[in-house]
């Protein structure tokens, strides 16, 4: 029993965008991050962009950033979406596509304990969002090669004042 | 997400052979039923078999029937030994066939989200058990073209005393 290697990947860009602290990223990146095909992830982060989780900015210094409200989605949610088949037995399927009908079908308790069991898979996944996994945030960052902080502009710095911190 | 072909049909095996009121089945009885392939139906009876869940006669007459036990096995407990791939994610699996790490592995909560979501499905399967989903037997029988009722013997063919149907 597995999720698609899509909704493994859709994840990861998620989870990599709201791991990036500002800025924009490119699919380049994040497909060098996780060293997964750039064809894979392209199709993934349109429909990503087509339903409004991510923001695709065009141009030379273009890329991609999570929309602000996609840090609430549950994993539960984002599944439900990139997976295309939640027939976790054939009679679940259309019948037309090659699937011959099951004889007992019409009398089988076992969808109707599949589908309860496909339900508690998901109500497991949808106690847990995106901004969640997203932690340890630094460390994750790490991982994927993300710059963890952006240099601070020499104009802007200020110095600790170090007798402050003796000060309780 | 699906679970393999294999695991659905063990499960009709095992449902076949539990609406089964006494005597015995053959492989092939079971694939006319069902109208699934003779060929694949004899590696699932030989696993189940081996499994102790049904108890296999061999010689002209022999045939298969359903442990008396197994009408305690739960669904969970099925799927569990008949499905060999639980791992919802890539990252579940060996690293070794074929499939590179994930970087951020060693930080990720996804793993212990679908871990849970996994653990909540079987558990969701662990509630109902072979002889509870052997129900409606009749219907089931007729529907799987299974003789309902062995005939009565002439010798002990008692009438109802039709009078008492009215005696209340």
């Amino acid at each position: 029993m597995r999720l698609t290697d899509y909704t493994d990947y859709a994840l990861r860009v998620l989870l990599y965008l709201s791991v990036r602290p500002a800025g924009l990223s490119t699919i380049q990146e994040i497909s060098d991050a996780y060293g997964v095909s750039k064809n894979h992830l392209m199709k993934i982060v349109q429909q990503l962009g087509e339903l409004g989780w991510v923001e695709t900015v065009r141009g030379r210094n273009g890329g991609l950033r999570l929309a602000e409200h996609s840090r609430a989605l549950t994993v539960g949610e984002i599944v439900r979406k990139t997976e295309n088949d939640f027939a976790i037995v054939g009679c679940f399927g259309p019948t037309d596509e090659g699937h011959k009908g099951c004889v007992i079908q019409s009398h089988c308790r076992l969808q109707g304990v599949f589908a309860a069991a496909r339900d508690a898979f998901l109500a497991e996944l949808d106690k847990h969002t995106i901004g969640e996994l997203a932690h340890p945030a630094n460390d994750l960052a790490r991982l994927l090669n993300i710059p963890v902080r952006t240099p601070i502009p020499a104009g802007e710095f200020i110095p600790i004042r170090h007798s402050s911190l003796n000060e309780t």
